[in-house]
């Protein structure tokens, strides 16, 4: 019998990955493209459906392709298009469901990757019995992936959930976004870069980030750093969590969710991240909030988990859940 | 063939009005009784049943009684309690729901006041075709209904929406709640109150306002004042606006509704609050969310809402709409 299975696809600004994934979680056959050495949507997609066929013919048993979900910058579920990502070559509007349906003519669904990853904790991580949570990506930007009532909250136009550009400080950094203090230009791993930064110009404390370019810096050496007890480092986990549990305490009031799972590179920061979040999560919190909003490590963590999220997005409508 | 009708009650600290609501949303026979007449809720629920029947007996038509929605302070729509509402006599956690069943074994829903306000706007006023929207009360506090997907979002815990208490400035003024700096303490007929003697206190400029004490100055005396040229009521309004304008930003991020509603005491003055409120929420906002979401006066504004709202609680779940 012909193993049931859906195409999950994570397109990021440097490599799109994919995966054949079951309705149990199950991921195989991977393989990725470099996304970014395609200046033109098409190409990118011939020599993706290449590399996804190849990947096919390879099976020991046969597939039967449920259909096919994609995680992406800016992915509107409700278009299937991708509108000026700004971390994509690919400018104006790419009907993105539409040219995929051109390879395969099965059920193609898009959204964004920080939904996508919010829909994988839901099917196969640490979300499997809640119908109330929060997803946070903490990458090179902040992403949400919000759950109202069991489903995605795609708001109106398919653009829910971009608390990366909340105003998390009046007259604060600038963000790509042209607007200032939102709150990713200090919650995620650029934001974290940033205060480290500010923090060296400001105190003289001995730091082995002294020694590392702006541009070389990463959470992980930030990371490193703080535990050999390097107090600039100490200091930045410190700013990075007030900032980010006060915001979280407001999307608290907003959703009330049962969780709150952080997800990302800077999230594999674990207890630096995880405890200043937390107190400062609860500090801000309304009483009847108080102690009961679970603060998590993302269920897919050393899982596949953009490709699980993704196919998360197709299997949800295929099993009616 | 009689009519069939659902209660609307809304509990609020000084009245609990009712009103008996057809599904198009038409309301007659409506009475109320001084909530704050009585130091306990069994008391309350008798007298207030009493007056109920009486106006049932006095009904020209016969009258069949569908369900029961109740609006009330931190009314709970999953455990059907009132916990500790700061503002009502009845204190520890109040079995609402159970306690009227015990007068009608019919269907009661109970949620609070600002939810209600939700529903009301869905089923009957301005949001009828709408499925993502936001209903912003602007009265002693601030309260907020979020409509996702077309459903209310009630959060895991049934606290959703405590858009009052998100902090809207660090370190900003004293709560109620105990916390500093909550929305409601700026954004509100009490917030814009506070306003109004901060500015009295920082500005030399005349003005009537000079002449009325903290505890007389209603929202509508500042409306009438800004009517006539006085510049710290105009100045009021301007700084409320800001603050509520770009918490409105974050709240678009967080759930991109297409439209929010403003509503109660605050909200009849107009374009005074309308439009700082729109300037800084649009000024606030990420680009794809720009010019789209609809800033709107609610549809009920002149009709009987809070009881219209309770109405269209139990309505909702009588048509499984």
């Amino acid at each position: 019998m012909a193993r049931e299975v859906v195409i999950g696809i994570d397109i990021g600004g440097t490599y799109t990955k994919y995966g054949f994934v079951e309705s149990k979680g199950d991921c195989f056959l991977d393989g990725s493209v470099n996304t970014n050495e395609y200046p033109d949507v098409h190409s990118f997609l011939k020599d993706l459906f290449i590399s996804i066929n190849k990947s096919i013919e390879s099976s020991d048993t046969e597939l039967k392709i449920m259909g096919i979900g994609v995680g992406a910058p800016i992915g509107n579920y409700y278009s299937g298009t991708i509108e000026d990502a700004s971390n994509l070559n690919w400018k104006g509007i790419i009907p993105l469901v539409d040219l995929i349906k051109q390879y395969y003519d099965i059920p193609v669904v898009l959204s964004n990757d920080a939904n996508a990853a919010a829909l994988g904790e839901m099917m196969f991580g640490g979300a499997k019995n809640m119908k109330d949570f929060i997803v946070i990506t903490l990458g090179t930007g902040l992403g949400s992936g919000i759950v109202v009532n069991g489903n995605v909250a795609y708001g109106h136009d398919g653009y829910a959930g971009e608390l990366g550009h909340i105003v998390a400080v009046d007259d604060g950094r600038l963000c790509g976004c042209g607007k200032r203090g939102c709150l990713e230009t200090y919650a995620s791993a650029t934001g974290i870069r940033r205060t480290v930064f500010e923090l060296l110009a400001e105190y003289t404390d001995d730091s082995d980030l002294r020694k590392i370019t702006f541009e070389d810096l990463t959470a992980k050496m930030i990371t490193e750093a703080a535990k050999k007890g390097d107090k600039i480092a100490l200091q930045a986990f410190e700013i990075t969590g007030k900032i980010l549990g006060r915001n979280l305490a407001n999307a608290v009031a907003f959703s009330s969710p049962e969780a709150i799972f952080l997800f990302g590179g800077l999230a594999a920061a674990g207890d630096f991240i995880f405890s200043p979040t937390k107190e400062h999560m609860e500090k801000n919190l309304l009483k009847i909030f108080q102690n009961k909003v679970k603060l998590l490590p993302s269920g897919l963590q050393d899982k596949n988990a953009a490709v699980l999220g993704a196919a998360g997005l197709i299997w949800k409508e295929l099993l009616h859940l």
